[in-house]
């Protein structure tokens, strides 16, 4: 955490900036290790080039800050008091009058918040932080790694659940409770986004939402889904056929399959990240099914379910060590249904990890 | 939604603002009965005093608003576009070339999209969309009860399934899990907040967590659920005993029963909001337990599970027709657990209708 806040404070002294504001859950966990959603009341971590930080947050949440490691003050407030009172003396009591630069997340800071900073810390130019927080947070440390392996471990159990649920005539929406289920009762309180299962024509729709559709033979079944674990998340993809699919479906899944697999083997330190969706499309283009991928391959992964870096195909970065993301390509043919295959993926020293490791050869359930 | 919409166009006559940018998920829908939440991807309903108002989403959306009924311009852009471009364009073809004043979400509006739509609209004074808005969606109209009362049956039937499933040994997230499986078999996808369920001392703490906790005798149980539907939320709490409970605990449950009866029995078109939590305070606080209610008696309910108007002590508003709230007096007593409460209410022509209806009377599970 000390050194995620000096990378934080040297970006600061490099742009000039006095004054930083972090409001957002993610960033906050990812500075001071507290966690927490406060909803409407206000929480801020407060951070100077040279100064002690120090975080805010509703009364009943300081020794929670404490608990997690952070070293510095804690200020806590009530329900009646008013937030900005207590940053504004916090802030002066750094003798910082005026400032002439703040840094904000111009994304997730709400208007009215941004106002009442702007209040404070009148004339002051605002530059935004997210891009330097993005930044750092995409390459993983060790902790991190570990963390992530386990929840995509959860997101294995969950897609082997809904396998294992398929009979004729249930529903979309019965086999995803039964995934819910089974992941609540090992612990995990949150999903990483809403659950996907989808039946024939119904995953054929990359927006398709789940519901009444009964399971039948000749069904292609979409799995997508993901856990949030100890802040983390993870996010996988699978499909299977049920009892039987046409020789167009195998052709369908072994194409998506070839283009994920061509994707990952591409994954390695110095790789432009542009080039892993270029690679799965060109062999999904080869195949005739060019027009059925609409999406990037995928998107960064970690603290958010999307995040840093963009998985396009215009994306210019390299591939480093520590970086995590999904590759999922996918074939949609309205009427036929649609194949996606997804993975979590961790860039080692010379090559990628597969966080998640549920079985990708077809499989036709009986 | 035409209705809604010249309230809305009314306003910004009265307030001489020239043009309003709607952004939420909840006040879009409220607007224009399409409901979406396009994550990072901008939405956006613009509305003028007297130019047609338009609506901006992600190409992919852009029918489901006029599915929805919208009848006025939609304007969909691509991924790769930027939509202020086509926002800008729009409020210039209504021969806006300078706005005076300029209402926004300052509660949920992005700092970023704020300086966007400033940086078209240079130099506008910002004002509050939001006090208007929450005051509109204050007070229900009948189809919006007739959904608020179905999610509240399933609210009672979440209640029920974890009722049913108590028996000793069982832990708190087992219980939760089979609620929200039961519950995703009536199709209901989302819950309005994370379930609680809670055993025993972790009852008694407001701010508890489900968890490994297993259920064992002299156990107060404590459910705080509900579910979305059709765009709409429910809330309800009830406390029950787990084979056993002392004297001291069966005082705690009647005492919460009474003020929770007394505050029902004050909601009717005409009294004070405010005094429906002084009523039950009263009566807690002559019980001996005023130190352990913590929290205000309760919070509107509709789109948002937290919503106008708040149900403090301090709010001098008057209770009218249509307005819907929770009532949720509780004590915690640490070591000893907690007892809350909770129903959703609607204030009727002359009194009030409980929209959650599963039993008050104590239960002691066998």
């Amino acid at each position: 955490m000390k050194q995620r806040l000096e990378r934080l404070q040297n970006w600061l002294k490099e742009e000039k900036v006095d004054v930083a504001f972090i409001n957002s859950t993610e960033n906050v966990f990812y500075l001071t290790n507290f966690y927490t959603d406060p909803h409407e009341r206000l929480m801020g971590l407060v951070v100077f080039q040279d100064r002690e930080p120090f975080v805010v947050v509703p009364g009943m949440e300081a020794r929670q800050v404490k608990a997690a490691g952070w070293e510095y003050e804690v200020i806590g407030y009530a329900d009646h008091e008013d937030p900005w009172v207590f940053i504004e003396k916090a802030i002066r009591s750094r003798e910082i009058e005026k400032a002439s630069t703040v840094a904000l997340e111009k994304e997730v800071l709400s208007y009215g918040r941004g106002e009442s900073l702007l209040t404070i810390l009148e004339g002051a130019k605002v530059v935004n932080a997210e891009d330097v927080l993005n930044e750092m947070r995409v390459v993983k440390d060790e902790k991190e790694m570990e963390i992530m392996r386990r929840a995509a471990e959860m997101a294995d159990f969950g897609v082997q659940v809904g396998v294992e649920a398929l009979q004729e005539g249930i529903t979309e929406m019965e086999v995803l409770a039964k995934i819910e289920y089974e992941l609540k009762k090992k612990g995990i309180r949150e999903m990483s986004f809403s659950t996907m299962v989808l039946f024939g024509e119904k995953a054929g729709d990359p927006h398709g939402n789940p519901g009444d559709r009964k399971l039948k033979a000749g069904d292609f079944v979409l799995f997508d889904l993901g856990v949030v674990l100890e802040g983390y998340t993870s996010d996988i993809t699978r499909t299977v056929g049920y009892k039987s699919l046409t020789d167009q479906q195998k052709e369908i899944y072994n194409t998506v399959l070839k283009a994920e697999m061509a994707s990952l083997e591409a994954s390695k330190p110095g790789n432009r990240i542009g080039d892993l969706d270029q690679i799965a499309r060109d062999i999904i283009t080869d195949a005739g099914y060019g027009d059925h991928f609409p999406h990037r391959i995928g998107h960064g992964l970690g603290i958010n379910v999307h995040e840093f870096p963009s998985m396009s195909h215009l994306n210019d970065g390299i591939l480093q060590e520590g970086m995590t993301y999904t590759i999922e390509p996918g074939i949609y043919v309205p009427e036929i249904g649609g194949v996606r295959i997804e993975d979590d993926v961790l860039i080692t020293k010379d090559g990628y990890e597969t966080l998640t490791n549920y079985p990708k050869e077809l499989q036709i359930i009986e």
